[in-house]
């Protein structure tokens, strides 16, 4: 058979580079040795027992039966109320549960881009992101983002960018594979930048919760009401393999998006939306608080150790659980870096090429998905790599 | 606001007319008056004990992340020893996890089609299909099937229809909504066909396994190895709220398939696939097999009782559990028929206009989804309608 059977997106997608370091990992992990795990982007916490409890209850209740295409009404209501602990009144009819953020994606980039539309995203950013533009035929187009803006657009950049074909923005606050957070002065003057335009403000807030108490907004929806909010009961929530999220949108897009979800998804799963309710609820979501100051201690100590080791971090993140960390001054590009991090001394992190081409070869991406012992040991190791390699500054 | 904000597909995408008889018979429920519901395209029977037993054991076991975006390896292997069991085989590493039949015929529309490439389908068919054409920008064109025809185009029909832009078939066997499978000389013959033209077939063989013992294949597969087969653990398996499914594709379609599925979906739900390994099981297949026998049951059934008040049922269907019967004697519309029905005697049926334009006056599709009781009870209330209105034969 031919290749060219296959639709043009397919050869558009670029592989995840880090799949063939993480297979080197799981050699050498089958070959008993100890591997330090920086570049994984999920919790590494279980689901918390309450929640699990709620999922075996379901079960044990026959929740297993489709349910409403825009989600049980229950976990709308219960999402609206989580909204209004965080002091923003949402209407749990603009709620719609997903199947995962990547669902909420695929039925975002379905309601809003036409084929040759142009939807802005950001270099570095969540990879993803672009084959959802290319799913529905529409053309991802990259807004390079630097440590001297805290790797987030500002208004002015998008209205310079915008162009005929230009149809919305896509952001996220905290970002991958930064951590930042777009500012809320921003947040408000995009928006009004992109409704001048007729266009669309997709914010990606999956890593909400995960933030520092001082943190400017909890949601950008206190900013403005016109978003189309993308959340996940994935990194807050610790529910990645339940694929959980919701979106919050104006209302007039409710509709189509019931239309879209549906014909294409009938309904999110029943299980993991009942788990949900539990998620949100108080028992969980003191543990979910805990996590997320964790999260936060291990960022402290993940960042000293590195810039003790001479790593440059231009931006200490905001929120979610990554530093981008600039490793130039080991003379290796990040690639280069990786590659004999794992090969050498069994540490896994992720290159700035999986994040788009923007200094790509200056930036690594630290996960602290894993605990302090390990953060201690990948830093030792990575130390003793740079006394070898005479890189240490 | 305006609503041309929104895709030109969202408006391409037509309403299930259906929903709104849903919502009357709902309300006739809360009236606390009994409905007789024969509109549901989803089994009546409960996911089987040892599945939800195993979905349990999943989540007491931490099953709760993240898998392989083709699925995790046992699954696979399951699936492949489960057509091993029909007397196929299935190479494992031809067959990817999905969530649910929806989410695999999103990735193959992703794989598949360009913007403005033509899809064939049917008319009657599963009225969702058109949606993930138009989802990836792609053009739906219907193929009209007959009573006559058993409600199944031959080679000869789809050669005449392919026209520049196609691309591809996409047939059920056995069909949504009228229970009808593909002679497998046709399967053979379109094969065929559709690689002459290097265009792709995909069968959907959800209902596969809702079939008679003296059905002339198990799957497609043991005819073709060519095909893009599309299957589900939601009807035979009896798993609908769990969202799982799975396709079988050639193997050159793998790559392209997983980078779309790790961009696009990160993995189908983790619970649902342990819980699928059970679902495969010996101890489940005989429940699943059990279950079959009574669809068969309540086919005969509700056909005698309806062809005995003066309806036509052109083609027994061969599996599935929908009769899609010709109402044309009661002097009514498809239409008028089921609001008749559920207005005066709380029955509620499918009219044909839910799946597609072909003779959709004539036809209504009775789904056997509810128990015998039920079906006598539904069937004593139409005879009973039928003699009010007059249309008594």
């Amino acid at each position: 058979m031919k290749n060219n059977q296959f639709a043009e997106r397919v050869d558009a997608i670029k592989p995840f580079r880090v799949m063939q370091l993480l297979e080197r990992a799981a050699e050498f992990e089958e070959e008993g040795k100890r591997v330090v795990h920086f570049e994984v982007g999920e919790p590494d916490f279980a689901t918390a027992d309450c929640v699990v409890d709620a999922g075996i209850a379901a079960l044990r209740d026959g929740r297993t039966k489709y349910t409403q295409a825009l989600g049980i009404p229950a976990l709308r209501q219960a999402v609206g109320d989580y909204y209004m602990s965080l002091g923003v009144k949402v209407d749990p009819a603009r709620v719609v549960i997903t199947s995962g953020a990547s669902g909420g994606l695929t039925l975002l980039a379905g309601l809003l881009l036409n084929p040759s539309d142009e939807l802005l995203i950001t270099d570095p950013g969540y990879p993803c992101n672009e084959v959802f533009a290319h799913l529905v035929g529409a053309v991802p187009r990259a807004l390079a983002v630097s440590a001297n803006e805290r790797f987030q657009p500002g208004a002015a950049a998008i209205a310079a960018q915008w162009g005929e074909h230009t149809r919305g923005v896509l952001l996220a606050s905290p970002a991958n594979p930064t951590g930042t957070m777009l500012p809320a002065r921003e947040i408000f003057d995009i928006a009004q930048t992109v409704a001048e335009k007729h266009g669309f403000f997709i914010l990606d807030e999956i890593y909400q919760g995960i933030t520092g108490a001082d943190c400017e907004y909890a949601t950008g929806l206190s900013i403005r009401e016109d978003l189309y909010v993308l959340n996940s009961f994935s990194k807050f929530f610790g529910m990645t393999g339940w694929r959980l999220g919701w979106l919050v949108v104006p209302e007039p897009a409710v509709d189509g998006l019931a239309k879209l979800a549906q014909n294409l998804v009938i309904s999110p799963n029943s299980i993991a939306q009942y788990a949900a309710l539990a998620a949100l609820g108080e028992q969980a979501m003191a543990i979910h608080r805990a996590r997320a100051v964790t999260y936060l201690e291990r960022a402290d100590l993940l960042a000293r150790g590195l810039r003790d080791l001479g790593f440059v971090i231009p931006v200490f993140p905001d929120g979610a659980f990554y530093l981008y960390v600039d490793v130039t001054h080991t003379g290796m590009n990040s690639h280069e870096f990786c590659w004999r991090l794992i090969e050498e001394y069994q540490v896994a992190a992720t290159p700035g090429e999986d994040f788009g081409e923007h200094l790509k070869e200056c930036y690594v991406r630290f996960a602290y998905t894993t605990d302090e012992e390990s953060i201690q040991l990948g830093l030792d190791r990575i130390g003793e790599a740079l006394r070898k390699w005479g890189a240490l500054t």
